[in-house]
């Protein structure tokens, strides 16, 4: 069953009014979740849009609510989100840190109180759209063990670097500090297929592919092992102290949900110093060396992050967006008094 | 066999000295290796010594060379290392992002044309100990293959994130894109062990911990798989489009040697939008809450990143560095005439 982008854009956005946005908010909250999903990223698409409403319904996220600035110095600034919508507040945020890189090369905006972001990737595409590398960390709540650890105390804290072209065929790359998500190991198990590569450790403390095992133990396997731990703890700590927010540890102390999480979005300028030409015949240069690499499967061709988007978008834009039609029952749901 | 720090101190600026360098040049590259051996990152303090001093003798490295602004727009610079000794420029690179970031509340210094910064866990470091955030990354020559490629066209690409604490315990993550430098892949062969976790592939393509199985096809592995080589070639993008400078495959047609890489330093002020004590506590809760994990091995600690430094530090510092007697003395050879 696929969908639609305008036919989702305004199912979202009316669920959305419905449940307190402004028109503008509704719609603009709408398009992040309608993109996400065009490209394929349905998982912080449309998928997650139940999970959203719910935490509308408990009143984790504010509907109304907008972020305020509280501190601001030269090319940084610090904002409460006051719980309000993450999306929305990731977005106007990364727009506040490209002017803040017009003015003075880089800008970075910090942000405690705010909500799930969904896909960290759409704030790096946001500022390569704008012609600005974007550099874009979260914390979350406790959801992997620290390395050496059996017991979750560390977030997937995801990072994402973009960096633009003049083509707008951007580099992107999107990645949490765990090796799976959640949602990839739970698919594996409905499935009842193996993940491609170890993603987490059973219950006698070796390594497996075996979602099942994997679940018995929650024992997630950082990305490097020791290193995406270390990175994710580093992540967690620069989040919450620019922010003055709270850490990973301190979200896990707010009763089991995920909000209230520490947010960073930078965006630096990339002509300031050089001219766009000599930046896109840099990147040219080496992405064409990069896909002259010998594929290890015959046939196959070695992407840059972000390639494969560009085919998603299209097949999406023009053949609708597919979707799990129980999600999508669910979502129209909302609709019905 | 252990040498003290000052003796090595000595011994390296008196090295620096015979190939060229300035007293006040010799006396701060060599302490930057002596404290790279001190903390215990051997590979890249005394042991990678007699490699930037055949990089001296081919002329790759230029003992007299400055660092040039080439460019400057608010919060970012633009320099070009003019061949100089990698340390030392990475070193007064990231001083100008700290001065910048006093200004500004961040700042960033991209440099093309330098040299191997060593360690770069030191310019995390020393952002550290002024007080600051530090966040740096470097390119490198091709040598890794990109995910689902067999030939090395990306780098191994170090990054580096540097949190200060008031106590001076900061917490520092210095770590490459590869699972396993080269310097650890070698010494598992010589040691005639296996890698703790697979590090490459061998010559079936199966992921593999064995050493020599690794060393016949050099397919190293990318942390985290797919994840570590897109952020690989997306460091490489930054790091050369900022600094105008090689990129990873540029880097790969100067014949072979790694020189002429390009790098950026940032800093980002921790106290403008929030106070000190703000930060100490998050950070303190954080950690506290990290080191009280379960630990998968009973009577271990799970440890911050960078924690693990101070107990070899004050070891090192007490009873002197160990140093493997052959690199040794190949280093006190490069005195006599």
């Amino acid at each position: 069953m696929r969908i639609q982008s305008k036919k989702m854009q305004q199912v979202l956005s009316d669920v959305l009014r419905k449940y307190g946005f402004s028109d503008v908010d509704a719609e603009q909250s709408a398009a992040l979740f309608v993109q996400n999903s065009v490209d394929g990223v349905y998982s912080h698409g449309y998928i997650r849009f139940p999970r959203v409403i719910s935490y509308l319904e408990k009143g984790y996220i504010k509907p109304e609510a907008k972020p305020s600035v509280e501190g601001s110095f030269g090319s940084i600034e610090r904002w409460n989100g006051n719980l309000g919508m993450g999306n929305l507040i990731a977005k106007q945020a990364m727009d506040r840190a490209i002017d803040l890189a017009r003015e003075n090369g880089m800008g970075c905006v910090a942000i405690r109180n705010t909500n799930h972001w969904m896909r960290g990737g759409t704030f790096g595409w946001q500022a390569a759209e704008a012609g600005f590398i974007g550099l874009c960390f979260t914390n979350t709540q406790p959801n992997m063990p620290a390395w050496g650890a059996s017991d979750r105390r560390i977030g997937n804290n995801p990072f994402v670097l973009a960096i633009p072209r003049k083509s707008g065929e951007h580099v992107v790359v999107d990645c949490a500090m765990a090796q799976y998500s959640y949602g990839k190991i739970e698919e594996a198990k409905l499935s009842g297929r193996q993940l491609p590569y170890p993603g987490g450790f059973d219950k006698y403390g070796n390594l497996t592919s075996d979602p099942v095992a994997i679940e018995k133990t929650w024992r997630v396997l950082p990305i490097g092992y020791w290193k995406g731990s270390s990175l994710s703890i580093a992540f967690d700590l620069i989040a919450a102290i620019l922010s003055g927010g709270n850490s990973v540890s301190a979200v896990g102390q707010l009763g089991g949900d995920e909000y209230a999480v520490s947010q960073v979005v930078i965006a630096i300028d990339p002509n300031r110093l050089g001219t766009e030409d000599e930046a896109n015949m840099i990147i040219d240069r080496a992405l064409a060396d990069l896909s002259d690499s010998h594929p290890v499967d015959e046939g196959s061709q070695v992407m840059y992050p972000g390639q494969r988007t560009y085919a998603t978008r299209r097949e999406n834009m023009e053949q609708g967006i597919p979707v799990n039609e129980d999600v999508w029952h669910s979502i129209l749901s909302f609709l019905e008094d």
